[in-house]
């Protein structure tokens, strides 16, 4: 009888016989204080030859690149793209095909809605080396900074990680229902336009209005800024934040530091 | 007409007055490869009076800890604790009020299944400064090292990381028949001994036998194995691991590097 059992070896992929091929690094550049990049990360930016990045990278992450790395700005924002994913890809392939080593730096983690794994698969395809390396994802920074554990004994056993910014425009596609469940952390990447959309399904779904939401603008930097509210009060409590959020909804968010302050303001709206 | 706005302050709790308090540092300590600490987290462990730790913590990481720190294990293994967590709360919060500067070094990230909210409202309670530093989750490092993005456009739009090692030994009590729902990544920590009764739950709840699973026991250790498998066959699956797990279900499995492998022994068992 033939085993089931499959283990998987991790070997680089090789590069075609007789050319001298670079490699890619898919990097996790963290939630955007440098203090939060991994030890490895900050090894290969002081290493690069090219260091491909996003327009958000924070200057002081691109600032700890060695003196001879090519720094490349394919940055992306929200409806006004610099390059599209497939130039960047071929960008990649190109740059390692030169020989060089490349850094492509990614927020957060390379594999939770960073685009990495088609950064990926573009490097397989062309037989270029790639290696992936993880980051502290943005939703993880949020939490640590403000105190709200994304999981906690008897308030949350699960925790489900969406981005507000679907391919379309759209709501995510998902089972509200479920979200809607208690003893659920739902974190929202990249949630402010969506939010209205999102809160209003949850809600529909059953999730109760005065569940605590917290919303985190610019995760671990200098210019971070929490809002704590309610999936009722969402939309209009974010008029202040314009900048990439992070939303934590669950009833995690009111352990969040200084959340008392939540009360307070409601006593005096209601009083 | 008050506002609803609630910015959050990023203040430092205030210690006692007329006391010399120190501080504790719930710090991530990533997932086993001390090249995945943060930055942040090796200079904690550098500049640590005490450093409190698990016993699954890896020696590579304990010896970046500088000369000067004394080190306590609290270790934990299922069914056979050292220090009950009420215990390591405490400890915490004595040696703070001694004046120490404490890490509380935790695997992966303090606030993703890591009991760090219990420890960080201990400290609250007590009036000792206490602060949270992310790290690398080790469902982050696992499914870089293995190549399987946790999203990935057309296959999955969400994730949800789930525990399998529930407090009563039970599988955790969620809605199945969500996370069974395509294009949604599951990842179970620790999941090896409940295995049998997660993937259970979600084939009747719908989701296809065939879908694929990647075990991985120890991500990102020199021992690190992976297990490309599906949820019809899971159980047997795994049972050459015996080591902490992480599973990564759904379809984005199948992009882990050598995964054709699986096809070549499925193949195989058919013939």
């Amino acid at each position: 009888m033939a085993r089931r059992l499959v283990v998987l070896q991790s070997s680089a992929n090789a590069p075609e016989s007789g050319r001298v091929v670079g490699k890619v690094w898919l990097v996790g550049g963290g939630p955007g204080d440098p203090d939060l990049l991994t030890v490895k990360a900050l090894r290969l930016l002081q290493s690069a030859d090219v260091v491909v990045h996003d327009r958000l990278t924070p200057q002081p992450v691109l600032d700890l690149a060695g003196p001879q790395a090519r720094m490349i700005d394919v940055g992306k924002r929200k409806s006004r793209h610099t390059l599209p994913q497939d130039d960047i890809n071929a960008l990649l392939v190109a740059l390692a095909l030169e020989g060089l080593k490349v850094v492509r730096l990614k927020g957060g983690d390379p594999f939770v809605f960073g685009r990495g794994g088609e950064e990926m698969q573009a490097c397989r395809e062309a037989g270029v080396p790639v290696e992936v390396v993880p980051g502290v994802s943005a939703a993880l920074a949020a939490a640590a900074g403000a105190g709200a554990p994304l999981t906690h004994r008897g308030m949350a056993q699960a925790v489900t990680f969406v981005t507000g910014h679907a391919a379309s425009g759209q709501a995510p596609d998902l089972d509200w229902n479920a979200l809607a469940s208690a003893n659920h952390t739902v974190v929202v990447y990249m949630g402010l336009s969506s939010a209205p959309i999102i809160t209003a399904r949850l809600i529909e779904a059953g999730r109760a209005a005065s569940t605590p939401v917290l919303a985190v603008e610019n995760a671990s930097r200098p210019d971070e800024r929490r809002v704590l509210s309610t999936l009722g009060q969402l939309p209009s409590a974010l008029s202040g934040i314009d900048g990439p959020a992070i939303l934590i909804i669950g009833e995690v968010a009111a352990l969040a530091e200084d959340a008392t302050l939540l009360d307070q303001v409601l006593e005096r709206v209601q009083a």
